[in-house]
C-alpha cells in the first residue's frame, strides 16, 4: 500500500472544513480535528485520519448525534458525571476534562464520569491537556468488547486504554495504553502483510492461542468468539490476568462510575455506540513545589534513558518520547497518508462539499 | 521442600508477640500480623509468615525504626504528605491509608503519599481497607530496582505493585499486581525447581531473555546487570513497554510525589531502604448512589465469570477471587508453611523470649 504525504495545516484546514460541513460549529470542528490530528503527529496513524471514514459513516448514520446537548446528571466540587446524549466523543472529551482541569485548579482533583458518549480518539490527548496546565491528567474509555478474559474465549471488555500524564520540565511523561497486549489495527496490519500474527496476541474461537490473522479476525468480526489477549498474554504463565486487571479498573473508571454501558453491551444498540469515558485531573502541587516535583520526575527519566542498553539496542525511550520524535518528523516533511484514506477524503470532501479545501499531496 | 499446616489463630498470636517482642506496642504488632497473614490467607505465600526473617533482620539490624516517630510534613484537605522516618512500613501503611479514608469520607477523596517507608507486605491490604468502608481503594509501593525498562539491561524500577478495590455488592474486586511479567520471589521458586525460568520473564547481564534461573538471580544479587521483564516482556511486540509505563505510574505516585527515593536509589544506603508509597481513597458515591454502582460492577463479574470457557478451563475468576478462596481453606486446614520457615519461627521466637507462643504444626 502506498503512502502520500499531506502538508499538516493543509490537512487540518480541510478536516475542519468538513467537520463543519456535517454541521459541527466552528469551535467544535477545531476541537475534534486537533484531537484526530494529535495521532497523526504521534505516529498513530491507527486513530489519525485514516478514521475520518469511520467517524463519517457514524455522523452520517445518526450515531453521533450533532446537535446532542450532554447534561451534568450530578456535580461535586471534585467531581460530575455526564450524560453525553450520543454526542461526538471529541467534543464531550475536551468538556469533561476541562471540567476536570478546572476542579483540579480549585480544590485540587477534578474527576468526571462520562456514559453514552462515542469513540474519542486517542486516551493521551485529553491526559495531556491537563498535564499542559501542570496537573497530572488521566483519561480512559472502554470500547466495543475484543479482549477474552483469561481462561475464557468470549470477548468481554474493549482494548479499554489507560492514559497518564505528567509534566517532567521541558518534557511529558505521557502513557497511553491499550491493556489488550496489541490494539485491533495491529492484527489488520498483520493481516495484509502474511496473514500471520505473532504468537501471544490473540485466541481463536476455542480461547486457544492462534497466529492466524484472518481467523482472529473473521471471528472478531462475525462475533464469533475469540479476540485478542490482555497485555501479558495468555493464561497465568506470563501474567495475562493483569492486563485483564488493568482492563477491568478502566471499566469501573468508565462505566461503573458513570452508570453507563460496560464493555459487553458496547455497540449492542442500534445506532448508539454506548460508550464510557474517565476525565481526572490532580494537583500535585498539594504535595510539594510543583517545580521541584517535575524535575525529579525528569531526573529519573534522564536516568532511566542514560542507563544501560541491551545488547544491539541504542536507546531507551520514555512514554511518549517516541510521539514527540514523530511530530518533528510530520510536521517538517507532511502527514503519512495511505493512498486508500486519501480516496475516502476525497468521497468525504464530495459528500461535505468541502472539495476545495482538499489538499494536495505527494507521493511519499 | 516439606510444607506444614499452622492453625491460624495460634500462627496469629505467636506473630503478635514475635512483633510486641521487638518492642512494638500492642495494637502496632496487631497491624503488623494482620497485613502479614492476610498475604497467607490469600494464598500468596511469598508476602506472608515466610517474610518473618526478613523483617526479624531488618528490625534487627535497625533498617526498621521500631520507635520512628512519623511527620506530617505537607497537609491539604484531600491529601498529605507522611515523612515515615524509616518506621515499619505496616503501621505506616495502616496510619496513611487510614488518613486517606478519613479525608475521602469528609472530601470525597484522599490521597496520602508517604517517603522512607519500608517493605510494607501486600499492596491489596490497603486497598481493601477502603473498599471494606465503601470506598474505591489504590494502593502502590516502589521497591529495590529490579525491573529492566524496555531495551535496557539495568534494572531501573521496582516490581512496583498497583492495587486496586472496589466493592461489589457480597464480594470485592481486589485487584493487586506487580507490574513486572513475575515477581522476584516466582523466579526463587523456579530456580529451586529445576532450575529453568519460563520464556520472557527475565533478561541476563547482556540485556538478552533467558530462562538461565541461577544466572538470572546470580547477576540480580551481585548488580551485574540484567533482570525482570516488566508485564509484556521484552521489547515491543508483546508491548513490555506498557508494564515497564504502569511501572513508571507507580513511581510518579510514590517516589516523586513524596518527594521521597525512585526505585534505582532504594537499599543504596546503608541501614536504610528508603521505600514510597501511594494510599488513596475515594468515595463512588460522589458519581451515584453507593449499591446501585456496586450492584452494576457486580452485574459485570458475575457476566464475566459467566462468560464462555477457553478448552479446557472450567472457571474465569475475578481478581481477589482467588484470594478469598484460599482464605476459606486455610481457616479450615491451617496455614500451609516450609519446613524451613519453621525453622526460622524457632530461631526467631528464641531471639524475641516469645518460645512458648511458637505454634504446634502438624505435616501438610
Amino acid at each position: 500500500m502506498g503512502y502520500l504525504r499531506i502538508n499538516y495545516d493543509a490537512l487540518k484546514n480541510f478536516c475542519e472544513h468538513v467537520f463543519q460541513g456535517y454541521g459541527f460549529p466552528e469551535e467544535e470542528s477545531r476541537i475534534i480535528t486537533d484531537v484526530l490530528l494529535a495521532a497523526d503527529l504521534g505516529g498513530i496513524e491507527s486513530h489519525g485520519v485514516q478514521r475520518l471514514i469511520r467517524y463519517h459513516r457514524e455522523i452520517t448514520e445518526g450515531m453521533v448525534d450533532i446537535n446532542a446537548q450532554p447534561e451534568i446528571v450530578k456535580e461535586t466540587p471534585l467531581s460530575a458525571v455526564i450524560e453525553g446524549k450520543d454526542a461526538m466523543g471529541q467534543t464531550l472529551g475536551y468538556r469533561a476534562m476541562r471540567m476536570a482541569i478546572e476542579k483540579a485548579k480549585k480544590c485540587g482533583i477534578g474527576i468526571v464520569a462520562v456514559r453514552n458518549s462515542n469513540h474519542y480518539g486517542i486516551a493521551g490527548y485529553y491526559a495531556k491537556m491537563a498535564s499542559d496546565e501542570h496537573l497530572i491528567g488521566i483519561c480512559m474509555t472502554n470500547t466495543e468488547a475484543i479482549m477474552v478474559p483469561t481462561f475464557g474465549k468470549q470477548a468481554m471488555l474493549g482494548t479499554n486504554p489507560i492514559a497518564f500524564a505528567m509534566p517532567a520540565g521541558k518534557e511529558t511523561f505521557l502513557f497511553d495504553a491499550a491493556t489488550t497486549v496489541v490494539p485491533r489495527g495491529k492484527l489488520e496490519v498483520y493481516a495484509k502483510k502474511d496473514g500471520t500474527l505473532k504468537p501471544g496476541w490473540a485466541v481463536d474461537e476455542n480461547g486457544r492461542e492462534s497466529t492466524d490473522a484472518e481467523r482472529v479476525l473473521g471471528n472478531i468480526i462475525a462475533k464469533t468468539g475469540g479476540g485478542i489477549l490482555p497485555l501479558g498474554g495468555a493464561g497465568e504463565e506470563t501474567s495475562g490476568y493483569k492486563g485483564y486487571g488493568f482492563g477491568m479498573i478502566c471499566e469501573i473508571c468508565t462505566a461503573i462510575l458513570s452508570s453507563g454501558t460496560t464493555s459487553n453491551y458496547i455497540y449492542k444498540t442500534p445506532h448508539r455506540s454506548n460508550i464510557c469515558q474517565f476525565y481526572m485531573a490532580a494537583d500535585y502541587g498539594m504535595f510539594g513545589d510543583r517545580e521541584d516535583l517535575e524535575a525529579r520526575l525528569a531526573k529519573l527519566m534522564k536516568e532511566i534513558r542514560e542507563s544501560d542498553k541491551a545488547e544491539g539496542q541504542e536507546r531507551i525511550y520514555i512514554h511518549g518520547e517516541k510521539g514527540e520524535i514523530s511530530k518533528e518528523e510530520v510536521l517538517r516533511n507532511g502527514v503519512p497518508v495511505q493512498e486508500k484514506t486519501y480516496e475516502e477524503m476525497r468521497m468525504i470532501a464530495s459528500c461535505t462539499h468541502t472539495e476545495q479545501y482538499l489538499p494536495l499531496c505527494a507521493e511519499s
